[in-house]
Parts: structure tokens; sequence; C-alpha cells
């Protein structure tokens, strides 16, 4: 490798290490900090931030970054070097336009609002977290104006999230796929509901640990490299690919919570910790785009998790571990309840068929407030109308509604788009993935999912964040995102649980 | 405050920022990192540290020092702005001695050390670690010579964590002490040993966690600024003085390591929480020295946790938790239970009289490693002779002899001597406090330690680190360290124990 190249990565490296300090912070912040601890973390997580921001927009590393391209130039385009150069110069360029005084400020509002939205969620609150809410909002309008002129206010923050896709881009793709969901949801509720009482009875929390644990351990997550705790809402961090961690949280009298959270979490984890080694302390030691990490976390929990095959190798060992409340269940009428579709007030808990539309609510919002054509205060009337329009239910209190999701809080605006858009490319994986394994229902019968994790390792994890999301795509699939696999898996699945036409 | 002292501030709160990162990540390295991410952290915490040494030892600081020093030559000596600037001047100047490259590379060989040191001990395998060990005190002795001409080459490492403190001061003590020291063990063990096999019964793990934190709570321990977990070796350690963990270690088969480790860490950790808030996110925010908060533990450890009137409080608690196992046994045969004197392998575990035995031991080795006098290889055949020598046993392996503490792998080196002195110290502060709260016995027997606590932190606590330490005890007692009030102490208390004339 050339000495220039050497010293890019030494200089990015440095940076990298920097905000994995602050990932370990920030999962500590989440997890286990004591309530005291608020003021003197946001203080350290702006520091830190600030750093990490003011090196990698330094003019040392904008020479380290000529000096380094001048190597690649004479490299494939497509080997590890050249790639680390062009999204290095992706992110610097886009960083340049950011003012250090902005990061610290946006780090410490938002490591705050985070500790005021947990307290106003625990107690339904909505109006002390409103005031750190205008003030996310308003920063993140700020963020935006760093990068006039724009199509859409919202274009900047998306971009971050997921490169090169629009506000117009997710509006068009939503307004597509709303129709043909709404009516999909009201054919589903046309015919009746399953029975899923089974799954509100008591399951005590240490053997819903264990068993989700014991699960996700057989997919392939490595706990030498990872581990699980509990948080308010579950999430992966990754502090480098060998040791990239989940989170869950568990109710007691509601099983699928914890498990189908930790099995999507393990799905983002593993995507992390099959980045390929030599990209390790890179910015490509991360996930091409939070949609296609999303289209990981969907797969293992929705086309693995909720499948039909893998209740086939799993439910005889759930009745094991919860024979008072499960012996008597069959496996048909289990597989049916944890598929049970009906519009309910928690997105992390929704169903496969209703799940998107509780996506397009946020994306409305979100898009409306950073337009500034929504006051904060009125939020949460708006959310609950928004509610009762597309669910045709309405949260009885904001913790249920417009309090629920950490992501404001912690200044992610933008980022909620990119759940729907994974759902669709986690199906454009799994056709491909039949195709390449056509025994893989058997092999999930059997506990086997070696060879899934291995296609997905090759394909799309070994490669980090080499690739924009649109190239990985078009590389795997020859196409572009597409709805189509989509909308075939939720109508052949749905249709023979439903029994509809 | 002048404009300087706020740039001062707004300096050295970003490098303060910074390590307590490092701390952060320290800490869930010892208490929950997977083992993959060794070699992550290890970059990660290298990293931070050369920031901070960078960044306190630039220039920039140094001008900050300069004008902030012209403002604070107008001020009280003893006011917390020009305390400031004279702690910053002397850190600062010490720092400037040492080379980034330095730090970096103690930092990483320290945090890859402590991984081996936790493998080698689990396997009694001092070889594999050996090679670590050698580099450690390589890596120390190029420290030392920073700060070269000196009196011995242990002296600069010393005075990190005993400001002014010299090797030959701590040999003068401990050439005292050790003839007083030996002859009261040698009177304790002609009176031979009480039966203290009840504390060998098996106590589960949740109720001595339970124990422990319902009476450091009652101390005054404050978990909404802290919280216990569990490590190899207990600690406390600091992110700001309003999140300061500990941690501790259970051993099921004996009660008293758990209880008295985390009644010695809240000791620790009190005192950090009892810094006055004005002196948050600067280097005040610690503790004096080492010796100080040693004398701050040992105080809560022993002075309070093992007498006689602590127990008349607790044991009647304590037999309601453990029923089967000293619900016959009785107060006063429990008291002397939990004080057998008795030469043991375990220095954290070792009773008030032996302790400083295996202090004096430590400071003879490593002052020897500092000299390159001891081939570390030769390490573990000495330690077992002096061990025969001092304490007249033999470790049976190297797990319970040379690698059973934590400090050498985290280059630690020069530390051990401050745990004598703070024993030595806690007994000054015992003398002064009897005197100011004369019914002290009672209030402990009542489970009041408010009144206790207020004089430490009226004292000791809320200063911080402005006072060196011997400043400090001479503003407290109005003399010098003295080894007196300890003998007096263990001379009295082990007396009546064991009915010595």
């Amino acid at each position: 490798m050339g000495t220039h190249i050497e010293n890019l990565k030494k200089l990015v490296g440095e940076v990298y290490d920097l905000n994995a300090a602050s990932s370990v912070l920030a999962w500590d912040q989440q997890v286990l900090m004591p309530p005291g601890g608020a003021e003197g973390r946001a203080a350290q997580l702006a520091t830190l931030s600030s750093l990490a921001h003011t090196k990698f927009t330094s003019n040392e590393l904008g020479e380290a970054l000529d000096a380094a391209q001048g190597e690649t130039d004479k490299l494939d385009a497509d080997s590890d070097e050249a790639r680390l150069v062009s999204v290095v110069r992706r992110e610097y360029e886009k960083q340049r336009k950011v003012t250090a005084e902005w990061v610290a400020e946006y780090s410490r509002a938002t490591s705050l609002a985070h500790q005021t939205w947990q307290k106003a969620k625990a107690e339904s609150d909505f109006g002390s977290f409103a005031p750190k809410l205008k003030e996310i909002f308003q920063l993140r309008r700020d963020y935006a104006d760093f990068f006039k002129p724009y199509d859409h206010v919202y274009d900047p923050l998306l971009d971050d999230f997921e490169p090169g896709m629009k506000a117009a881009d997710v509006q068009a793709i939503f307004d597509d796929l709303r129709t043909h969901q709404v009516a999909l949801v009201q054919a589903i509720a046309d015919a009746g509901p399953p029975d899923d009482s089974m799954l509100h009875l008591h399951y005590p929390e240490a053997d819903q640990w264990a068993f989700g644990e014991e699960v996700v351990r057989q997919f392939g997550y490595d706990f030498d490299r990872g581990r699980q705790d509990k948080s308010a809402h579950p999430f992966t961090t990754s502090f480098g690919i060998d040791d990239v961690r989940i989170t869950t949280r568990f109710l007691e009298d509601y099983l699928p919570s914890a498990l189908f959270a930790t099995l999507h979490e393990a799905g983002h984890a593993m995507y992390e910790q099959g980045v390929k080694p030599e990209l390790a302390r890179t910015p490509l030691a991360d996930g091409s785009s939070l949609a296609i990490h999303e289209s990981q976390s969907r797969l293992w929990e929705n086309l693995v998790g909720r499948s039909w095959p893998f209740w086939v190798r799993f439910y005889g060992r759930l009745q094991e571990v919860f024979p008072s409340q499960l012996g008597q269940v069959s496996l048909d009428d289990f597989y049916h309840a944890v598929n049970k579709v009906e519009p309910s007030l928690i997105r992390v808990e929704a169903d496969e068929a209703t799940y998107n539309l509780h996506i397009m609510l946020r994306f409305e919002l979100e898009k409306a407030l950073m337009e500034d054509n929504l006051p904060v205060d009125d939020l949460p009337t708006i959310w609950n109308d928004k509610m009762q329009e597309y669910l045709g239910i309405t949260p009885p209190d904001d913790a249920k509604g417009v309090l629920q999701d950490v992501h404001w809080s912690a200044g992610l605006v933008g980022y909620f788009p990119t759940y729907a858009l994974g759902n669709l490319v986690a199906c454009q994986w799994w056709e491909l993935i039949g195709d390449a394994i056509p025994d893989l229902e058997k092999q999930i019968e059997a506990g086997q999912f070696d060879e899934l994790l291995a296609w997905l390792r090759t394909n799309i994890h070994q490669h980090g964040r080499k690739f924009k999301p649109t190239e990985l795509i078009e590389r795997i699939t020859g196409e572009g995102l597409s709805a189509e696999p989509y909308l075939r898996y939720l109508r052949t699945k749905f249709g023979e649980i439903y029994g509809l036409s």
C-alpha cells in the first residue's frame, strides 16, 4: 500500500476511534448510566464529536486525501483503497460544510434531549419534551442550510442515511405503495384476526432472554464479538467489527416484543460483524446505508423469524421453555398468532403488513416539521389524527403515540424512511437467495443458517460501506430498488395465512 | 471570573472530557466488553489518551495558563481559581516532559496487557504475561527518564500518585512500621485465631449484592450518581462528580470478600461524589492523592465496617438475609471472625493487621524491577520467597501469587505504597473525628452516618484536588503524616479482640 494511503488510514483511524468512543459513551448512556451522569455525558459526547469533526475536516486530512487520491488513481476502482478514498472524499466534502460549533451544539442538545425524552416517555408528558424537540428541529434546519441549494430541506438529512436518495423519491415510492398496502390490510381485516391470546400470557424475562440468545447464536451472531443488554428502545451499536452489541427490552406480558427485537438487532449486528477485517478502523467498516442495514435486520426478523420453516424448527424448543403457556397450543395456531395483522399503536411491534404505514406517518410529520409547516406543540394532535386516518386507531396517551420512538430525541430526522425501504430491499435479496439456495426452507427447518449467512456475507456484509446502496443493489440484483418483490412476498404469505384469493 | 480563567477552564474541560471518555472505555473493558473487543479498544484508548496529552501539553494551553495566572495572582491563593491554575501548572510542566508517542504506546501496551493478564490469571500462567510485563516496566523506566535527574528511578512514578512523596520516604516509613507490625501479628498469632468457619459457608451472590448495596446506600453512596457492577478486580471510577461507579466481585464461599470490597469502593466513590460542584469538569474534580483516597476507602471499610458498633447495627439484618448460615452465630463470634488476623495470600482480602506487609512486598519488588535489578522471569520465585519471609506462607500457584493484582498490567507502578499510607492517614482522621463527634459510636450503632459523612465532606471531599496531600493533612490535623494513630488503633482494637496485654 502506498505511503499516502497509509497516512490517510492513520488519520481516519483516529477519527474512527473518536467515533467509536462516542458510540461506547452513547451505548452506556442508554443502557447503564445513572441519571446523574446526564450532564457530564453530554459534555463528553460534545467534545468527542466536535474533535472528530475538526480532525475529519482538517486541512491535514484534505491534503492526505489528495495525496492518497494520486496513489489510488492507478488502482482498480473497486479496490478497498480506491473505495476508501472515494468514501472519505464524499464524507469530507459534506462535513466540511458543517461548522464545528454546530456539531458540538447538536451533540450537546441531543444528549440532553435523550434524557428528557426518556423521562417524558415514562410520564407520558409531551410538554416537557417539546422545547427540546423544537431545538432539535431548529438545529436540523440549520444543518440542512449548510447544503443549500437543495430540492427539499429534508434531502440533506436523508442523504446522510441513504446516500443519493431524495424526499421526492421516497414520496413517490410511498405514494405508490400505500394504496396496495392499505388494500392488503383491508382484505386481511375482512378475513378476521387469528387468536393471539397465548402471546399475552406471562413470559418471565429470564426465559425470554435465554431463548432469544439461543436463536441468534444459531443464526451466527458471535457473542465473543458482541453482547446483548437491555435498553428503553432496542438498538445495535458497533465499536469496531469485533465488538458489535445489541439491546432489547422485555415485556413479560407479550412474548413477541423482545424475541423479534433480538432477531432484528442480531440481523443488524451480523452485518457489522461480517465486514471483512481489512476494512477495520476505517469509514468502510460500516453498512452501505440504513436501508441496506434494515434489509438485514428485517430479513432475519421477518423473512426468517416469522416464517413457517423457522417455527417448524424452533416451536418445539419454545414449548419446552414455556410449557404452561404454549404446551397446548399447536404450531399452526402459534404461527398464525405471530403473523397476526392488526393496526396497532407501536411501530416496533407492528406486523409486517401494517409496518410501513407507521413509517409513512412519521415521514410526513418530520417533513412538515423540517419545512416549519407544523408547530411542535401541535404534534401530538396531528400524530393522533394521522394514526386514525392511516390505521384507524388513536393512541390513549403520548407515550404510546408521539413519544414512542427514540429517533427525534437523538436528532435522527430523515432516518425513518430507511426502515420501509429496508423492507423492500430485504425481499429483493430474498428472491435471489431462494434461487441461490433451492433447499433454503429445508435448511431453516433443520436450524442450518450457515449457507444463508454465507450468501449475505459474500454479497453484502464483507463489503461494508464500499458501495453506495443503489450500486450494491444493482451489483447484486442487476436492477434498481423495487417494491415488487415486497408486494409479492406480502400477498403470497398473507394470502396463504388469511386464505385471500 | 476572568476571561482568561474561563478560557483555561474551557481547555482543561475538553481534556477532562477526553479523560472521562477513556475512563468509560476502560470501565467497560473491565466490566462488560466481549473478548473480541480488545484490539479495537486498545486503539481507541491510545487515540484518546494521546489526544488528551497533546491538548493538555499544547502551547495554546501553556499560553492560556500564563494568561490565567495573571488573573489569579490577584486572587486569594486558596481560591478555586488560584488552585486550579497551580494544579494545572504542576501537571502541565510534568506532562510537557512526556512525549505523545510514549503516551500512545503506553496506552496501547497497558490495554493489551490487561487482556493478557486476565487470561493469564484465569489460567495461572505467568509465562504468558511475562513479555507484557517486561514491556510495561521498560515503558515505565522510559517514563522515569523523562524526569531526570531524580533521586531514585521510582520517584517520578510515585509522584504521579502521591505528589511530593519519594521512594526514600516510603522506605523509611515502612522500615519503621514493619517491626511494630510484625511484632503485633506475632502476638496475635500466639493468642490463636478465632473460628471463622461460618464465613466460608455458601452465600448466594444475589443476597450478598443486595446486602452490600443496602449498607453503602445508608453510608451515603448516591446510586442516582453511581452504580455497582462486577469485575475481576474491584475498583472505583469517576466519569465526573455525578457519575462515580464502583465494582465488586463475589465469592459465594467467602462472605467478607464482596462485602468489604463494596464498602471500600463506596468509600472511594463518596469522596469523588463529595467534590463540590464548582470544581466539576476541571482537574480539581479528583482526589488529593491516592493515599488520601485510600484513607477514605479504608475508613469506611475498616474503621467503620469492621467495627463493633457497625455490627451492632447490621448484624441482625445480615442474619435475616442469611438465616441458615448465621442464625445460630452470636454477634460476638461474628465480630471476631470478620476481624480474624491471619497471614493470607490475597492482598485485597488481607486483614487490617497483615495488610501492610503485602504492600511492603510489592513496593520492594517494583522498586527492584524499576532499578532493572530483578529479571521479570524471576518474579514468581521472588514473590513466593518474600511471601514466605514476610507472612510465612507460599502461594500454591501464581494466580494466588504474583498474578493476583491488576495494577502492573494497567501500568500502575508506584501505586501500591499509597494503600499503606492510606491506612495511616485514615487513622489520623479517625482520631480527629472521634473528638469532633463524641457520640460517633452511638450514631453508628443507630445506622446514622450523616454526621460522619458531613465531617469528611467538609474537611476533605469538597476540596477535591485543591490541596496537596501533605498540605491537606497539615490543614486538618495541624501535623504531618504520622503512623502513630494507626499503631494506636491496631493495638487497641486487636489488643481487645485477642486479649493482648
